[in-house]
């Protein structure tokens, strides 16, 4: 439950903030459900994109890699894609 | 060379299908050389984003986990990104 609302903020954060910027809403879901979601919703992210199954076995051995990282550096991660959303570099 | 060579069709072709996609091309720079490139060229793509220390630190533990995953997978991870800046979910 925590785990949701801290995801759906991120989700609005990230949405908000990137409203006038040339980042797919969609890729950023899926990069956020990569560093702070679950594997199911991972899986359910990527889900409107049709991977094919290579990329769908990638990216499960990408998300299961991540989640080995410490906490700390997720969330810098997130915070560094904020900012390149908000960057003049991409508005 | 082989490598900036492959590095350079990368982007080129992810430049080119993002010509009218909703992901800015900085971004796509970053992301093709976390999965593409050395330690020392994405240090170099995420520069004029100014990454604080803690943006930087992560980044690192990111670039080296991924530098683990097989050829195969990180070839099938750009080859995804591809497929989404081409779909019409981005454009």
């Amino acid at each position: 439950m925590k785990l949701t609302a801290t995801l759906s903020l991120v989700t609005l954060a990230l949405l908000y903030s990137s409203a006038s910027a040339e980042i797919c809403p969609g890729f950023l879901h899926i990069i956020e459900n990569v560093f702070m979601g679950t594997l199911s919703s991972y899986e359910t992210a990527v889900e409107p994109f049709s991977p094919d199954q290579d990329m769908r076995d990638a990216g499960t051995q990408l998300k299961k890699l991540v989640d080995t990282l410490p906490q700390k550096a997720r969330d810098s991660v997130i915070k560094f894609t904020e900012k390149i959303v908000k960057s003049s570099l991409c508005n």
